[in-house]
């Protein structure tokens, strides 16, 4: 038989391509119409069951597999052999909950960084770009890959848009505009981690209503509802989170609490930060069934994973904390892509699904020879050799940073009352999670309440980037940011809002931070003494850079040297992930989701001073 | 804090209740509000990790629990405190792929027989009342849970509606039937069986579009789609059928099928009659991950269950083939949920699900003290306590037989050409999966074809009962139906369409088992000496009674012992579950799916003798 009519590309999945394509695999695989190439490997991980296969070929039609079986058992014929018979296929690894965002990539030079880590497919958990620009959000996300990039990215909305009602601008999702992603493409798996857990179980929340109503579009829509459990350990707590139809956690810390959760149903995503200790846990625990279990990026710079690695890393770090190869390998595979479900297209070398493969000379240590995506080649040891499409990015994903006036130092000044010597303040920590905000007497000078650095105490602000006022938000926070004097740094990676988070011992270098990054649109600045030592442009979203991972990471590591002849302010708190030296961890700092009690975000009618408790609704003026 | 607001009743899931059910229950398991009852068992089988917890609790709300924890965590009060700390609790048993048709009861007494066994769910793969009143699907599997049954059913709409291009009447499924079940009601969880091959492989073939725009439509909405893929053995084939979308298999014999299939990212539901081969094959092979495995009850009368037992039957036999105790209860448990995508609903006991439990007095037994369904005990041994509502089923469920006249011998003669003294003949047996028919040469009488006892052959027939005309399709087959002269039987039960098929040593006891079983809108009839002499109604879509399994089972057996009155015709043929004695199994030998060639089927335009071959579309003369 031929194939006269021309086949779909293949690219985002659509329910009637799909039909189209599968008709054609079928003809494929029972020999009737040639395929593209079949490529013969050593031996192949079947995750269905866990089991290896022996000297296999695999034949590949399009983007798709048609054919999986012993070598020389292939019906049909094929216009190219290819011989691997030296190197182990598993299957290319899925993210199952990952904000690109955080690379700060566009997502075709994220394809090109992380595919050779063999990262063929990832759930995107949109809630960073969306909150910057939410309407075009979807678009935003499958773009590269209607430009042709090889990778599958499976967007799923973000539930935190806002992530709080404290917030404002950006994007707005509720009910409607999950139902409205949900039906406009089958590349949208579900809704991306709920984590506003005070609006999930209180009806007295003023987000209630509008993340009920993404829960539902979702079930509407039989889609996947994703959870973020951070600091729910208690079993009440536990038990609500998973009745709350919330499906995963990535969040979980401990082994007790990854187990207390994959015992009511929850499907454990495992961050390699805590994985040694929850692998270990879990297998001292005596658990045989991984089924429930995957592991997750959440979060990793360009530059990080230049040196450490993608989701290679994470299945490396997992063999290594006890975990058998084969299972370290269904974790970012078939578990996955069954509890996103996505297995008729990701997730195992089979018939049906796209052909995506990573080519192992060693299994044991994930030592990656090559990485096969959409059925052809994409990588050779560590380089990219795929299609990595030029993008224009428009307007709306460029120009996301809207402050139509000059900051000066007077924006970032907080007032005193007249006559008074000292003031009583408001304090937070990074990662201050307690139910209460610390207090502590500051002194006024020249009409304003001053910084105590002797006690670690500098000014940290938020400005609004979405109204064009640039409306500020400011306060005390202890032991964060730069001791040297008249210095300041700031990012518009602020999560997940995404504003722009500035922290200095000057107030007129909080300006110029803010000033540089306006002009970079997007990015970070280091002023000293009145100039801009270090910058690092993130011009997509204010998020990420349409560039190479290595291009960034130049820029990154000048930020880092230049941070090198700063001294900065450094005091424990409730993260044992926030580590001394320079801050680049406080781009997580201005979260509102559990666990965070009192923050500060930018002001909104709501709060006009942005210092709230988003588990209470409560709001404090800053100093009194 | 108080509910004032009445909960929705949580029969039929939907995503507008489901948000209000879990806001609820939310406030429950964290002690807020009041929970309708506590149960404590002695241990709990947690499914998600295949592994037992030793003295819990399991809080209920409504129809679902709110907690599961060790007893005395839970942080509320509830109405009432229930004691069962003697027995063992394992999630209530799912039926991942059930005609519950063949249990030839309504689904309010299909609950009442299979609860007690252990079933709380089915996945109704539900093409034989969809073949008969397709229109009316969705409400007639629905309607016993609307009135109050305590299973859950989930209508997965049948492909096989026509089974093939050469059937007519009852019901016609394509793209906008399947799209708007899917989109009618969220308790559709996909497509039911892709049967018809030829049709998903060949273009050429009639139903191949229809075939094709049911699949198109459950993708769209993410529903599942099910497959059978009978007879398909080779590589080639089953890489074909699972590049096809069709996601499971409940068909292979051989445990060397099921595992060529399982590696392809088929999942497998293993049937009773072929489990103790797999199951052991499966584990000679070293098969440790189950979770691509489900067990399926397919076809089992309400006399067989009474018999033998239903899921509970499943479940023993796989710990008897070696399964231990806690895979085999995944298998019918979490596995099915989650391949079906009813993991919030179904699966586990644990938080957000309906309450659902078998309470076992020995697990490794499956010996069934209590189960549990919507938080109430439904059972105690094997009687029903639960509710059973009384249904009075409307004429479209109940006047399905549609024949407007009385048959007569001469509808079954097969008249000869004139001045021959023998014809030629084609022969049929059941279950004659060959690529040919059998001829041979048959006498000539009184202008018509003759039978030949004395070498077995016999007549057959199926007369239409959906046009009103009462249209028959009749040939010479061998090997089956009475010996005993004058004497024929027949059922409305005629796999996958359900016509009337009819099998006799005399065409006008033929005749009247047709009149009796129309009079009585549907069931068996068997008559010999020109007397009916048994007869069982199936009164509600010609498929079913609305009695209890133990009424209908009294019906049966005096069927049955009459039948034992009855010399019967046999002869072997390629299904190994071809019994000699009363041939119940005539009701699935009219089937028209893979891996059947030649058939008989009522006549259509098409097709007017209804003598067929379904892989071509040839037709055939039944003599020449």
């Amino acid at each position: 038989m031929n194939d006269t009519a021309k086949l779909p590309d293949d690219l985002l999945i659509n329910a009637a391509d799909e039909i189209r394509i599968r008709q054609d695999l079928v003809l494929v695989a029972l020999g009737k119409r040639e395929a593209d190439r079949v490529v013969r490997v050593g031996r192949l991980l079947d995750v269905h069951t866990g089991m290896w296969m022996e000297d296999c070929e695999v034949a590949i039609r399009g983007r798709r597999i048609a054919y999986v079986g012993p070598a020389g058992t292939f019906a049909g014929t094929a216009r190219e052999a290819i011989d691997r018979m030296h190197l182990s296929a598993v299957p290319g690894f899925g993210e199952i909950h990952k904000h690109i965002e955080s690379s700060h990539l566009t997502p075709e030079h994220e394809a090109a960084l992380v595919m050779p880590r063999g990262n063929t497919w990832t759930c995107e958990a949109s809630h960073e770009f969306s909150n910057v620009n939410g309407p075009k959000n979807l678009e935003f996300w499958l773009t590269a890959r209607l430009a042709g990039s090889p990778m599958k990215i499976f967007p799923l909305p973000g539930s935190a848009v806002p992530p709080t009602a404290y917030e404002w601008g950006g994007g707005h999702f509720g009910y409607a505009e999950q139902a409205g992603f949900l039906a406009q493409s089958a590349m949208v798996a579900g809704l991306d981690e709920v984590m506003d857990w005070p609006a999930v179980w209180n009806p007295q929340n003023p987000s209630y209503e509008r993340l009920w109503g993404m829960i539902r579009a979702t079930f509407e829509q039989r889609g996947v509802v994703e959870g973020h459990g951070a600091g729910l350990r208690d079993l009440p707590e536990i038990n609500a989170f998973a009745a709350a139809g919330l499906s995963s956690d990535h969040e979980a810390w401990t082994p007790q609490e990854a187990w207390d959760k994959l015992r009511r149903g929850i499907f454990i995503e495992i961050r390699p930060h805590s994985m040694p200790d929850i692998i270990g846990g879990l297998l001292e625990r005596g658990l045989r069934d991984w089924s429930q279990v995957a592991f997750a990026t959440d979060d990793r710079s360009a530059s990080d994973t230049l040196k450490m690695g993608a989701t290679d890393h994470n299945v490396r770090l997992a063999i290594e904390s006890g975990l058998t190869p084969e299972i370290a390998y269904q974790c970012v595979s078939i578990n996955p892509a069954r509890h996103m479900r996505l297995t008729p297209f990701v997730g195992s070398i089979a018939p049906g699904r796209f052909a995506d493969m990573v080519l192992l000379d060693d299994a044991g240590t994930v030592s990656i020879a090559e990485v096969w995506a959409d059925g052809q080649q994409v990588s050779r040891d560590k380089n990219f050799t795929g299609h990595l499409p030029a993008i224009d990015w428009p307007d709306w994903a460029t120009k996301t940073v809207n402050i139509e006036r000059q900051m000066t130092a007077d924006d970032f000044a907080i007032p005193a009352e007249a006559g008074r010597d000292t003031m009583q303040a408001a304090l937070l920590r990074p990662f201050h999670w307690d139910d209460n905000f610390i207090t502590t007497e500051l002194p006024v000078a020249d009409g304003a309440v001053q910084r105590d650095t002797a006690r670690n105490i500098t000014k940290f602000a938020v400005v609004d980037r979405f109204s064009g006022e640039g409306k500020v938000a400011k306060m005390f926070w202890l032991g964060c940011g730069p001791k040297t004097p008249d210095t300041a740094v700031g990012c518009t990676v602020a999560h997940d809002k995404h504003n722009i988070w500035v922290v200095g011992s000057s107030d007129a270098g909080m300006a110029e931070v803010v000033n540089r990054i306006r002009d970079n649109q997007g990015g970070w600045a280091l002023v000293t003494g009145g100039k801009v030592v270090a910058d690092v442009r993130y011009e997509v979203g204010g998020l990420m850079t349409n560039r190479t991972a290595e291009a960034l990471d130049v820029e990154m590591q000048a930020l880092y040297i230049a941070a090198e002849k700063i001294e900065w302010l450094y005091e424990p708190t409730f993260s044992p992930r926030w580590f001394p030296g320079f801050p680049e961890r406080l781009q997580f700092a201005t979260l509102t989701c559990a666990p965070w009690r009192w923050v500060l975000v930018a002001p909104t009618e709501a709060v006009p001073q942005g210092f709230v408790n988003v588990q209470t609704g409560q709001s404090h003026k800053v100093v009194w």
